[in-house]
């Protein structure tokens, strides 16, 4: 048998996305499924009992992370894995996370029904609370798979209501004992909507990812004086406010100098005290900046600091800018980028190689297994949202890369 | 006896203000004393108190304006009014308000203590919510007074609990049932904190108001889209607050291209989704307009409208701008500027002529009977806020102004 005409069910495939979708469904069409809830739980028991169908024994670490394997035929025992994430934004879509879930399923499935063993174990992942949303920060599960936490500072993470992963985790039932060494992997892919408009406008259907944008965050804060809209005459003002809209257009001019690659977001801003007969003595805005190339990464970022600190000098103003958070850009490791790349070619499909914007859980991972990752579009680049979607043929397609992936580092026994 | 050497005892008129600001005392030094409350009642039970030491009885309005004679010679029973607001902002000061009607009661008492008979009376008056506070709008028993809304309205207004002005001027027992018809002035002056920088920065003890700045309220809505910080490339963006980054340095230079008496505040400012990693789908601001004179007033009016239009049609953003809001100047009478003016010269202050930037329950009164206000200096300008502060002189000063102003128009008997 030519295993390279093998294809994934797309109809499947498209079933166990909507099915998945119903846990925490939303009255728009999206998904509410926070971390370590009880729809969380759901979630979890539901693909346990897909995967014990496919034969796959389970795994669960301390932090939550599931491990279901399906076994090869080598003593070596560093699986080929590939997965993703459960959990949702509080008003989020059906494809963030589960699509690469259910995807790593659909290739056991099919390689079930095809009948064919690899020479290493196919493990399919779900990181715990990858977005965050109950538990700041991102992408924890993963992290401390990856050692860049220890688990005591994973379980102390607490939600609004001050309950702890620790204690969810152990609500729920999912607080296990493997330790990650149990599962090392020989390789690691991750399939994901893009979250971005890039593939749709090329009218490309796969999205060959070589690395992860660097991200820096910092927030500033603009200090002026309040007085009444009345009597204070414009030019004995400290208006926080009027200074901030002389120094955004800066701030955002600096991305777009910077071509393509450079993204600047400012998504919170508050004004005090924000009564509307009183002139604004306080701006707090964040920034989130974001490039793919360490030197411009690093460029962008002394241009930002620069650029504000100027503007504390010369506004009369008092100006802070903190920065709180960088996570320098991530390259995936070019083996893996070449196995998805033949991968696309393998199946006819046309792909861009791009770089991913947005974090993911193979961000850490990468630090430990050689990774790479499979984009599809979805539409109008729209993520993070009840609308998001993306189509059946798209979902299949993806997944028939993955599966050539999963099987190019594995290897067909026999 | 010459009249013009009379005047106020300032320690007096001090001490009253410092006693009064005890009602409501906050820890910064300022005043929370909202309208209708229990301190509010406290307030105007004290100020009864010492009203009937000095023999004027006391008439309540069904809105709780509060009016204390002392009756006149003549046959006419149209009084010179004088007062001004005991309620104050959350975090207010000790003289915004409190300072006119605690002149008037120590111009009561210097006629008193001098053995003065007018020919009209004198009357002290309170004005019930000024500030709006706790039942917006502002300067609500002024307007009522003077049949700018009906009663039924001012009744209704309620506070975020719910509770109506009605329940609770019964329930502070200040429900009355004397007639705007029995409270008629033959003029009325207002003393008042400046609210503002010019008086201080001029060294000049007396502003002599010879009207009221008019001021246009605006809501301005702008809806993007919201998308991933990371993925989406910044031209693929329809970013609200890089949008208002845009749209506000040009309404700000409108003010400033349209001379000193013009003023612009953005006070309320607002993004949605407020996610760090959000491009914001929408920003919601407030603009406050002013300006003294009615052909400048409207043609900057006419401007913000034009340019935020003009940024809708081009932006490519939805952009909306709703005018909530239409007060247009206030010109006071000029024989009451005149008196005022002429009262100052009396006293040998120095004066600026100048227009309020602020409302005053005056605005109101103005249009039925003939009014102006003195105005005093405040450190920096400072209003609205629990620093706001004057001194014993100033304070002094503006009482003795506003004493000849009323002996002016009240007539000294015999």
């Amino acid at each position: 048998m030519n295993h390279s005409e093998l294809r994934v069910n797309g109809d499947r495939l498209w079933n166990s996305l909507m099915r998945m979708a119903e846990i925490g469904a939303t009255p728009k069409g999206g998904v509410c499924r926070l971390a370590l809830t009880d729809l969380d739980l759901e979630s979890r028991d539901l693909l346990t009992e897909w995967c014990h169908s496919e034969g796959c024994d389970r795994k669960i670490d301390p932090m939550g992370n599931l491990f279901f394997r399906r076994p090869g035929t080598s003593s070596d025992t560093r699986a080929v894995g590939s997965g993703s994430h459960l959990d949702s934004q509080p008003t989020g879509g059906k494809f963030d996370g589960a699509y690469g879930v259910l995807a790593a399923l659909e290739v056991i499935r099919t390689l079930n029904d095809a009948q064919i063993s690899t020479q290493l174990p196919v493990e399919l992942v779900v990181w715990t609370n990858e977005e965050g949303s109950r538990f700041p920060p991102a992408m924890i599960g993963a992290a401390i798979y990856a050692g860049v936490f220890d688990l005591e500072y994973g379980h102390s993470r607490s939600d609004l209501d001050g309950r702890t992963m620790g204690e969810e985790l152990e609500r729920i039932g999912y607080l296990g004992d493997s330790l990650p060494d149990d599962h090392q992997f020989s390789a690691f892919f991750e399939a994901h909507i893009e979250q971005g408009p890039i593939l749709e406008q090329m009218s490309l259907p796969i999205g060959v990812v070589t690395g992860v944008q660097g991200v820096n965050w910092y927030d500033v804060t603009i200090i002026g004086e309040e007085a009444h809209a009345g009597p204070t005459p414009m030019e004995s003002r400290k208006d926080a406010l009027r200074g901030a809209s002389d120094l955004l257009p800066q701030i955002y001019r600096i991305a777009t100098d910077s071509g393509f690659d450079a993204r600047i977001t400012l998504g919170e801003f508050r004004i005090q005290p924000g009564s509307r007969n009183t002139v604004p003595s306080r701006v707090e805005f964040s920034i989130d900046m974001r490039h793919p190339n360490l030197h411009e990464f690093d460029r962008v970022d002394q241009n930002i600091k620069n650029i504000v600190n100027l503007f504390g000098k010369e506004s009369g103003l008092q100006v802070e800018i903190d920065h709180i958070w960088r996570s320098p850009p991530i390259e995936f490791d070019p083996n893996c980028i070449d196995v998805v790349r033949n991968s696309a070619k393998t199946c006819g499909y046309g792909f861009n190689e791009m770089v991913s914007g947005a974090g993911h859980d193979s961000v850490h991972i990468s630090k430990v297994a050689p990774t790479s990752m499979i984009f599809i579009p979805c539409d109008g680049g729209v993520s993070h949202n009840e609308f998001e979607n993306t189509s059946k043929e798209q979902a299949e397609a993806g997944a028939n890369v993955l599966l050539h992936s999963v099987l190019a580092r594995a290897g067909i026994a026999g």
